[in-house]
Parts: C-alpha cells; structure tokens; sequence
C-alpha cells in the first residue's frame, strides 16, 4: 500500500465535490476514533460519496494506486472494525451521504436499503408501512445497514429472525478491483455457484463495499409482551426458554439471561432503576414475546413453569412502561459494569444447549485462576451468546485490564476454543481480535481465509489489517493493545 | 492435471482396501454415468473410503500428484455434476461407505450426518424420535447428505424452511490441500470472518469434499392436510398463496403449481390416474398444510378463497390415500412430459412476485419465437422457481432437442437473465450449466468465482470442469451437448 498521491487526491476531490471530499483535521476527528475511544488511526483524507458509481469510481482509482480504502458507516464497531490504522494512508469511505431506501414492498415483505440507512430510520420507514425490520441493537440511531451487513449484527431479536446473514436477500457491492457486484434481486432459490452475498455478508469490508442490501421484512408485531422471571440456575434458564417455545412457538423473540450479579450491578449504578421481582434470585431472565395478545399465553406458561417450580417468581409488565423499564434494566448492565470497575469483555458462543453448564464451569475456572475476578455472563442465552466479562477484584484500579486483561482473555478464549465455540459470537473480528483468531483458528480455516482474501483482494486496500488473520500471531495487536494506546492520539 | 501413475493407485489400494478400492469396468459402471444417462465419462479408479481420515490421506496423495478427484454421492445430479470427463484421468471418491449418523439429539433439535447418508434414512431416523428433517425431493431413495449440502438442495418443503443452506448448522470438510476443515459445531452466533460453511455449501465438491454435517432437525409433524385448488391464472395462484399464508401462518410448507397442459399430460400418459376438480382449471395447485390439525383451517380458508371468487374449486384430501394420489399427479409431470415428446427444461428463478407475469410473458415470447412449441411451466411458485420446459412441436422427432435445443434454451435464459433471475434455481450447474453461466453471468460474479477456485484449488483437482465458468464460453460443453454424445459411451 502506498500514501495517496497528490493527483490521486486531486482526482477524488474533483469527482465527489465539496460535500463528498475533506482532508479537515477538525471534520475528520470523530471518524479517526472509534465511538468506545479505544481505537485511533489517521487517515489521507475522508470520502462521502452519494452513489455507487462513485464508488466504483474511487475503488477503481485507489486500486491502480494501491491506496488503502477503510469503510465506514456509523463507525459503532466493538472492534475496531472501521477505524484506520496510523500510518495515516487510508482514505475513509464514509457511507453516511447513501440514505436512501430505493423501494419498499410492504406486500411482498422487501426493502433495498443504501447502505449508509440507519437501522432506526429503517425501522421507523418500515413501521409506516405496516412492517418491521425484525433486528435491532443498542447503537440502531448510528448504525448503518451497510455496517450491520458487512458485520452480520445480531442483537436481541436473533432467537427468531437470525442475524443479518438470515436477514439479507440481495446485495449490491463494489469488489476490491472496482467492478460492480449487482446481487439485489431477492431470489429465493439461486444455485449459481459460490454464494457471493454470503461472503460478503460479515466480510467487514475486506472484500468489498457493500453499497445497498436487499433486507426481509416481516408483519408488525401486533402486540408484545414482556417478562421478568427468577430461576435457580443457567440450565433452569435454559429448560424455561424450551418450555415457552413449546407452549408460544415462534411468539418468543427474545431470551435475555441477567445473573444476580448483573442486576445487583444496575440497581446500584443507575438511577431509578428497581428489581422486579420481590425477592432477590440467582438468576433473571428478560423475556419478549409477540402477536395478537401474547400477554395471555405467556401469563400461563409462565404459571404452569411456576407451578412445577422451574420458575421462582415472575411478572409480565402491566404497561408499555414497565416493559421498557424490564428492557432498560438489560440495556444498563455494560453502563452500571463500567461504573463499577474494570473488566476483561468477551463475546462469545458455544452450541445452545452447551452454555449454560459452559458459563457455570468457566466462571469458577476463572475465578480460581485469577483470585478476587468475579464473572458477569450475560445476554442472549437462547443464542448460545453470552458476554462473558471478568470483573476485576473489588479496590482494583483502573490499569488491571492493561496489567492482567491480556492474560485473562487469552485464558477465557482458550475455555470457549476447548469447547467447540467461537470467540466472537456477534462482534467480529476487527482489529482487536486479529491475533487471537491467529493464535487459536483452526489452521485449515485459517488459510483458507487468507487465500480468499489474496485471490479477491491482492493488492489488500480493503481495510486493511482488520479480520484477516495474519500469519504470526505476534504481528497482530494484542487483544487489550488498545487501552495501552489511549490518550495516544495521533 | 495427470493421469494417476501405478505407484499413487498402489498406495490408494492398499490405504482402502478391497472394499474401498475398484479399477473393474463392471464395478465402476453405474457411476461412470449420471442417472439420466446423458452424460457419460471414465475413471482411472473408484475409491469408497469409510473415514474422514481416508479421505484426508487420498487428497492429500493426489493434490502432491496433481490427479482429479470426483466426488460422488447418489450421482443424483440434474446436471452431471457428479460425472467424471472422458479423460479417464480421474478418481471417483464415492462417499457411499460414510453412512453414519455421528449423533441426533432429538431436543436441540440436530443431527451430525456423515456425507453418504441417504436422506431417506435421515427422514426414518429422524422421525423414530419424534422429529424430521425438512427437506425431501423425488432422489430421497438415493441422494445423500454430502450431495444435498454439496449441491444446496431444494426440493419442496423449501417454502417454509428453505434449501439446505438455511438447514445446516455445521460442516466437516476436506479441502483441496488435505487439511480438514471442522466446523460440525452449531453455533448459532459465529462471526470470526468468512462463513466457509457457507461457501462450501453449493460448491458442488469444488472446494472440497464435504465429510459429514450438522443439520436442523423440526418437530414431526403432528398432522398433515393436503389440497388441490383451481385458480384463474398464476397471478391468482400467487394470491392463493399470500391469503393462505395470511390465514395459516408458517401451516403452510408446500405450495407447488400446477398448469392445466401438465395435469393433462399426467393424466394421459400415467396409469391410474385421475382430475381431483370435477371442471378442468386452466391452473391447479397443490397445497400442503401442517400441524395438530390443519384440515380445519385450511377447509376454512379455501372456502373463503372459493367465495371471494379467487379459487373457482379446491378439494381437501379426505384420506392419506387421497393425499398421496394428489402428489402423485405433481410428482408425475416430468415422467409424463417424458413420454409425451422431448423438450428443452429449465430450472429458473426469479423474485417471488415476478413469477407469475414472468411465466406468462415468457411462454408467450417463446411459443411466439418457435412456432408449434408449448410451454409447461410448473413447481415451486412459492419460492419463484418453476420447471419451465419448452415441449417440441407436436410430431417432432427424438432429434428436435439436438437440432434447435441449444437456440431455445438460450432464448429462455436470456429472458430469465434479463429480469434478473437465476439459470439454475436449485439443480446447480455441473458440467450442464457451466457455459451458459460463463454466456450469461454478471462478470464480477465470473471473476469472484474463479478467483475463489483458484485460490483454495490452485491445481484444480478438486472436480474440475464443473461450476467454475470457463473464461471463453465456448471452452464449456454446450447446455444440450449431452445429448450429441447419446450412445457415444468411453
């Protein structure tokens, strides 16, 4: 990769106009940073183009220049996804100015979205037509839909509708040698070779700008429900997620697991928040279901579980305010652990069925391993996702992820890698997960990544550093790098 | 690529063993020809390995000699995709001694299938304990799990629980270097960067071998009620589909049309057949509803349907015998199209809501270009895939395919390509569709895919001539060549 040169950014700058084209070290800033501030790079300049065709146009010039290209939409990565390295070489292609929903088919249950459309205005467009877009995530007033296919989001709808991957129908995206990958006809069946809207999706921009995506759209959810339940145990949990989808079926749509320790953690942290069941329980489950009048199924299930004694206590919110106090009490728990202390965060998975004996085994390996750490998993059970963070020892000070993190995740990841699971269930890889999915991926997996990576992009300009594992570990940022970084602005 | 020298054969004899390895003509045979017999090649071996471990050591052995593997299941292919060339340079590997079920665990609902599974046997196993895996296709007696995934299968349940890519979970593979890919895990959260599985599912063996995989198993069906209805035009049939929906949810898993041209063909030229409406329909479909009860339900909404004027007559199968005679006369068309007189077939595609016009448009376009031809266009409307096949004036000869095929094939897939559908809906490409897709494919897509082959099987061992488009058309056997080559056998 090579520093664009001055007639290269002359060039770009002519083609997208003032709007589309900044080299402002001010206007650039915000985009240099992730939104977490554990990243920073530095980029040559920052592009805004409105259409694909001048995305093609940029990919086509930096691809003869070999300059390197970071995608970005709404730069809300856990992972260091869409920041540039510090070379200051990049450019950042910012989708931000492509917000248009080309069409809506309320009927046959299809939206084409640019890519740069943030997931609260799909959302929102949807909803007018009688529809939704049935996945959503805490950042869903930033991301984009571009960012959410090229990551393959998931959130607390996945249960029911799947992640992006399940949820994308077409694609629309310029390759690494410019060309125009035109895939947004929704066809349900396509046997046409290798699944290039597969690839793509989750690919994290290394393969390739999304620039639009076909997206399913499904009925509006004619009522909700929303529950707050004590069980004894994970795998208590896990036999009343089996039972409610026996009694409601497809009705469940999200299954969130909140340890005590998780709930005691928000109750303390955040104001006017209080527990919803009358005595404390060892674990809570946060409970949605929908349809016509799911209040009254899910009020019996959860009877019939009380009565058998899987159930310790439960409540369904009487209102529309009480269900998003339940949901508020699950949105806090990163907040109120951030307030806390420090923690080592991990996003990981393991077959549904494996987690909760995974999650029970793994605390206590952690927690004898490293003396005073306390384990708060939590999140999308019904997945098999939890995340997995490791509190630090109360009094400790703000330098222990830097001190110990690095060794803590690797063991943590190790735990996950012996059971058969991934060590990122929804967040990627990014940059901050490079070096472990070096240092722990199946080798044949490995390698076969790398080689698609070289035949589709054998210049590397498509963000690079992010996803692909490089082939020694040591060449990768470690896992925890980034708090080392901070305040190291460039 | 090279003709496999005595030593390597030697080798392979003695790794497999009198049952594993074959050089007879008389033994070989059978799979030197796919089950239509339109196309016809040669092997220097027939390998039948019974581990993943044998599999590992025959690719390895072969990507150092540089000698073609042809992997092979039920040779069910509907596009000689399982046939070796004329060669003789090739190796057969046969998966049909891997036919164990690894596990099933009727409560996460997953079973782990090696690849020589017959999906028949899946379907009884499955359904011993209390579930079923919701795929099935005419080839069930043959077809096996490898070739399923290997081809993405559809078939018709894919209405309401997709092809195979949406069933399985996790995959075991060789991959052309040797090394094992094992991913039989299934994670329902799993974003460490390309989705191999993905890619491997529908590569019809050229990336690998596919040794067992991780599939979705369903609850068994509590009741199943099947119906025959008489609609107007296709546009009606696909409203007939959007009420029935509307009423019966997910009940819904087969939805297959039915033209009157195909309903007379059966009834003139299979025994023992008979018109389920007392009026012929200019278009009948076959509807198949499950759960507790769903006769009830689905009388309820045909005869809604039947008031409204959108169905003109519908009959629910008052018997299982009923139910079987209704399948019976869907499953029939393409042995009594047979009988009736050739045709050029297509397996194609377009956006669900475009079928229907385009069916229409289309027939008229062909039947206008060729005279004296008649379309009978059939199948899975619900997932805008029909067999759309252009039968031969009345009184032409066996010859006609031969003489003006190839012309009538182009012109549907030009038609198909021009509303952005797909050539190969669900039968894949094989050594059929390989020029046509290099004739007709979105040159990105072209590109994307040979990079992808050459990167992972950089000596092309792995089945090679099939599904990766030649860069010249012309290299490709023509779409009708097999017949040409009738009798022609090596």
């Amino acid at each position: 990769m090579a520093y664009p040169a001055p007639a290269l950014l002359d060039k770009l700058a002519s083609l997208l106009g003032a709007k589309g084209f900044t080299r402002d070290p001010g206007d650039m800033a915000p985009w240099l940073s992730d939104w977490r501030g554990r990243y920073h790079g530095a980029a040559a300049a920052m592009l805004s183009p409105a259409t694909r065709e001048e995305i093609v146009e940029i990919v086509r010039l930096c691809a003869a220049a070999q300059v390197a290209l970071v995608p970005q939409g709404g730069n809300s990565s856990m992972v260091g996804g869409a920041t540039p390295d510090s070379s200051g070489e990049a450019l950042i292609v910012s989708t931000r100015r492509m917000k248009r929903i080309r069409s809506l088919d309320a009927e046959a249950g299809l939206a084409v979205c640019e890519a740069g459309v943030i997931l609260a205005d799909l959302h929102a467009t949807a909803l007018a037509a009688g529809r939704r877009f049935p996945l959503t995530l805490g950042a869903k007033g930033s991301a984009t839909i571009g960012g959410l296919v090229s990551t393959n989001a998931g959130g607390t709808q996945v249960l029911r509708f799947g992640p992006m991957r399940a949820l994308v129908q077409g694609i629309e995206a310029v390759l690494p040698d410019g060309s125009l990958f035109e895939g947004l006809t929704a066809l349900r069946k396509d046997n046409r070779g290798y699944d290039l809207r597969q690839l793509l999706i989750g690919a994290e921009g290394t393969l390739g700008i999304v620039t639009a995506a076909t997206l399913t759209l499904v009925p509006a959810a004619a009522g909700r429900a929303v529950a707050w339940a004590g069980v004894a145990s994970a795998t208590d949990a896990t036999r009343l997620l089996r039972h409610l989808e026996a009694a409601l079926g497809d009705a469940v749509e999200s299954f969130e697991l909140v340890p005590k320790s998780a709930l005691d953690l928000v109750l303390a942290h955040v104001p006017g928040t209080w527990a919803p069941l009358a005595a404390a329980v060892p674990w809570n489950v946060l409970i949605e279901a929908v349809g016509p009048n799911p209040d009254e199924p899910l009020s019996r299930a959860l009877a019939i579980a009380l009565e058998s004694g899987l159930v310790a206590d439960a409540v369904v919110a009487a209102s529309e305010a009480q269900a998003q106090a339940f949901w508020r009490l699950r949105d806090s728990i990163s907040e109120a652990e951030k307030k806390d202390g420090p923690a080592a965060k991990h996003d990981i998975s393991v077959a549904v069925g494996d987690m909760a004996p995974f999650m029970t085994e793994a605390a206590a390996a952690v927690e004898a391993r490293f003396a005073g750490t306390r384990v708060n998993a939590f999140g999308h059970l019904g997945d098999g996702n939890v995340h997995f963070n490791v509190r630090a020892p109360e009094g400790a000070g703000p330098g222990w992820v830097e001190s110990i993190g690095e060794e803590v995740s690797a063991f943590v990841h190790d735990l996950v890698t012996a059971a058969g699971g991934s060590i990122s269930a929804e967040h990627g890889i990014g940059q901050m997960k490079v070096g472990e999915l070096a240092r722990l991926g199946d080798p044949a997996r490995l390698d076969a990544l790398r080689a698609i990576k070289r035949a589709l992009d054998p210049a590397n300009i498509m963000n690079p550093g992010k996803l692909v594992p490089p082939v020694d570990p040591m060449e990768a940022p470690s896992f925890h790098q980034s708090l080392a970084q901070k305040g190291v602005r460039p």
